[in-house]
């Protein structure tokens, strides 16, 4: 029990990693603790219409854990390709040591549920990879492009970046697919 | 589809709601959204060890959306107790109108789940309602009892708001309850 109660204030941590993203409203970042529960919340109500088959616990869990090694590793911005690659091996590592805190019984599954979402493999650990996408996607669709604007991100590659929400959902990449297409704020 | 995407960007607003205790190292107060995720971070990390015929979905589930409604209504303090009843209809009517806004089939069973929370009755609300006074008595014990000082909140209300941990973990609530009474910095 001490164990859990030192990773709880550990995960503290996380309230104060900044994403590239500013919530709607606000002139701020916002954090990756904040992003977890929407994502969280993104994958709840999508999986309302998706497929029977899949665990929903699982995906849950692995949503609330998946940006947790950002408090050794910091966050590294989605489009930013070499900076993601070279990123890995320090999130294992925080992955390592922050799961590691909660002993064998507790720690162990949750390690192994944090790199199943990273390979992103099984239909669990696509759909949320999926949810992951979606908020980003619609916070910039909503501000005008704050975070594409900022980075100089093309529609192109936004698209590409952001076609595996139809993991998820194929209606909403449908939907957000024709707002990326259509929007005056995204250069070609 | 469109309804899920108004629902999804009206929760940024979430983001925008402070309460009384600040991040451990922060000087700014943390806002609802973060605290709903730690919240449901704590709540996967205690089913570990909590009886098997609990709904783990359903308690992370509630957990998720447990505070949404603070969207209209705002954050009130637990230990203000008469504005915490005065809150209720206030709640209860931003509950509709948030979950009113993803229709029917998927708003009506989240209202229900809200509700189930809020009369804690069933063993998830219960073990859910636990699992919400966990982190503001951790933060509180590890910064010195920052938003207990704040609000001269004394000992012995501390410990009869906290008490409800033991339905979540009997052996958590040992180990606060005997860290409450053992704090120097709590007033008798």
């Amino acid at each position: 029990m001490e164990n859990i109660v030192s990773f709880l204030l550990e995960s503290e941590k996380l309230k104060s990693v900044l994403r590239q993203t500013k919530p709607l409203g606000e002139d701020r970042f916002e954090n990756s603790a904040e992003h977890s529960w929407q994502t969280t919340l993104a994958a709840m109500i999508l999986l309302e219409s998706a497929p029977a088959e899949l665990d929903r616990l699982k995906i849950l869990k692995m949503l609330l854990i998946h940006d947790i090694v950002e408090i050794d590793a910091g966050d590294v911005f989605v489009y930013d390709e070499q900076a993601r690659q070279e990123a890995f091996a320090a999130e294992a590592e925080a992955a390592e040591r922050l799961f590691g805190m909660l002993g064998t019984n507790i720690g162990e599954p949750l390690l192994a549920l944090w790199h199943e979402f990273e390979q992103a493999q099984t239909p669990e650990a696509k759909f949320a990879k999926a949810c992951d996408r979606v908020m980003p996607v619609l916070q910039n669709l909503e501000s005008g492009g704050q975070s594409w604007t900022a980075h100089d991100i093309r529609r192109a590659k936004v698209l590409e970046k952001n076609q595996p929400i139809k993991d998820a959902s194929p209606e909403l990449w449908a939907l957000v697919k024709k707002r990326i297409e259509e929007a005056t704020f995204l250069k070609d």
